[in-house]
């Protein structure tokens, strides 16, 4: 179902990381459902986690060990998000930190555990401690590709990008992530593992995932639910030639931050392309806005609206909807008559009232295709933000209707 | 589809009203699509109208007639919502209370336009002003059933109320709504008519049509999607017999405001039940708030969650989905070990976690009915807000899908 997106590229190693992966059995047997993620020492690495209130026991174990210890090892599971399950998932979830202590020869707070999967189930641990064992065994540097398939849960394809940064040196920044339904992360994101072999400080790190995040996995919705498991990390290995990134102020950082931005980008990206049940890409991109926030206000109302994705679903050009959800945005004095909104490059609203040359066949025409550009413009300022989300279908229904069956 | 929902009960005349009901050939021929209701001469009424920035022309019409003049008829047609149209929107609103007002000889002023239907298209000026003049060949006090079932759009069922006040001399209150999609009252609601021969000013009729639907129309969810178009009307014909109520300090105004609500309450009530593709009714309740905001905005983030919908659809006993949306509704400083969930009856969540002698049967069980309640405890103060909506269904996408089609 996945909108324009085909199997991730090939993922590039980053020298310094190494990955096994394996099929635990933790929700199904013989299915690849945890991933270990080894650092060279020396690595250095940031993380953005959800804002929701109920985080999971992993994001809130994670986030301690990444404050008291420079991290060492990462272990993944799929199939359980172990949210919600009180005190025995935070022992759970430090249990599976201290095993991967014990075999890797660090202190546990050196290993950040991510869990994803159905809320408030206990992990099995029975199944999962006898699957880090079992990883440590298959490490490999070049086990992307593997680990981004086993990350799934509803996802159909798996996640990857990957570039050498040319104007730095050659140093490669290869990420994997996964999502597809409970999206809207709130300055956060679903998981998304990113790793260079460019060394950079960790308040380096910070600014470029910060910023990178903000314009990206900030930027999509698929249901406006937001994950209690979201969490982004970069990790810089720094076994890279270059001279370390020590500050925002090297001239190098904005070469370094765009890459990231670009992954990020690609890889949010590539959560709404395979957003449950999606047959459309569609792309919200409001201007003339007072500030950035009006905007991105605006942009998720529309993307948020079940009357609007229902009709992206059909290919109905029902705009009506569109500036309904526009009214409704809670814009403080907004002026209708400033207000034009194109569907691709046809102008369909001009000053609050259809366009006078609109035709329905020019606007069926555009929601004809898997990818579709919604234009508002506020026509009251110059800032701009742009969201991406998918459509409402029957099978986003079937899939969440099923999801535990 | 309705949910523990059948044709409205007979629904008293109101002396002083008489409707006229006629198959105009709006939208598709032969179905009943406009309404001509007359009031008495010495009548009153109040209205609240849709927040939504982009207002229909006949809202704005009609809140400038209702200030200019004491309306003698209202004109409501459905299939068009003359929404998005412009110049010509307000200019066909304003001949259509021409048409009225020459042939009841009154001012246009006294005549209050209402639309309901397809956003976007302008209304069928050839058809709709001879539907007109049929309406007036067939007013009747016995029309109100009729006008329940045409002011229908994807109501699957006609929706009335109809009391008499014993403790107010028996005066009658009956009232009709319509609504079904697009369903997210923000201070006004769907289109709603009620009237009673109680004589009462505009100001107390204000106040207790204002007090009713904060707590009823301004209640209920189906999608998010505040209409353009929403409106409630309250009429005294002034044709019963008891001391005009001229002021919300008379004794006999808590009588009045409480029935005005029961109306209101059962309506809105009604038009969730009837909800596009609904196959539960849910009242999601929550308590322990520190004020009634935030627990309007909790039980509203429950209530529009994509995921939380599909799985009641699905009656899965989801609570993880509940519980993330909980957590995500944005309440500052939220102690998640105060917060507890039921299910109906059964506890789910107890101190942020899930109950210990909680099972999936028993949640099962609950879920297995059409109509479901969600009591969510916050556990931090004393306010508490009550609001219901409905499942999100296959057919829900199914009928906004083809909507226009």
């Amino acid at each position: 179902m996945a909108v324009g997106l085909n199997e991730p590229p090939v993922l590039r190693p980053v020298p310094g990381v190494r990955l096994g992966v394996v099929a635990a059995g933790l929700r199904k047997p013989g299915r690849p459902d945890l991933v270990l993620m080894s650092l060279a020492a020396g690595s250095r690495a940031v993380a953005v986690f959800t804002r929701n209130a109920f985080r999971a026991a992993p994001v809130r174990v994670a986030e301690a060990h990444l404050q008291a210890a420079t991290p060492r090892y990462l272990v993944i599971n799929t199939g359980f998000a172990n949210a919600g399950t009180g005190e025995q998932g935070q022992r759970d979830a430090e249990a599976s930190c201290r095993e991967v202590a014990d075999l890797g020869g660090c202190s546990p707070e050196a290993v950040l555990p991510f869990s994803t999967g159905v809320i408030g189930e206990p992990l099995p641990m029975d199944r999962l401690i006898p699957g880090i064992a079992d990883a440590f065994q298959c490490l490999e540097v070049e086990g992307w590709a593997a680990a981004a398939d086993a990350i799934r849960t509803t996802d159909t394809v798996a996640k990857g990008y990957s570039e050498v940064i040319e104007e730095l040196d050659g140093a490669i920044l290869t990420g994997i992530t996964k999502g597809s339904g409970m999206i809207r992360p709130d300055m956060a994101t679903m998981l998304a593992f990113l790793a260079t072999d460019l060394p950079a400080t960790e308040p380096v790190l910070d600014a470029a995932l910060r910023r990178a995040v903000d314009g990206s996995f900030n930027r999509i919705t698929v249901d406006g639910d937001t994950s209690t498991n979201d969490a982004a990390v970069l990790v810089s290995t720094h076994t890279g030639h270059s001279a370390p990134l020590k500050s925002t102020d090297d001239p190098r950082f904005p070469a370094f931050a765009a890459a990231v931005e670009r992954a990020c980008t690609a890889l949010a990206q590539a959560i709404v392309r395979d957003a449950e049940g999606a047959t459309r890409f569609v792309t919200l991109h409001v201007s003339g806005g007072r500030d950035e926030a009006e905007c991105e206000q605006v942009a998720f109302t529309i993307a948020h609206s079940p009357l609007v994705k229902t009709a992206l679903f059909a290919g109905d050009p029902n705009w009506g909807r569109i500036l309904a959800a526009v009214g409704r945005a809670g814009i403080d004095g907004l002026d209708l008559t400033g207000v034009t909104i194109h569907l691709g490059e046809v102008c369909i609203v001009r000053g609050g009232e259809p366009a006078v040359d609109y035709t329905e066949e020019q606007g069926a025409a555009v929601m004809a295709e898997s990818e579709v550009t919604i234009h508002v413009a506020l026509g009251r300022g110059d800032a701009e933000a742009t969201v991406w989300t998918s459509d409402l279908s029957y099978d986003y229904v079937r899939i969440n209707a099923e999801y535990r069956s």
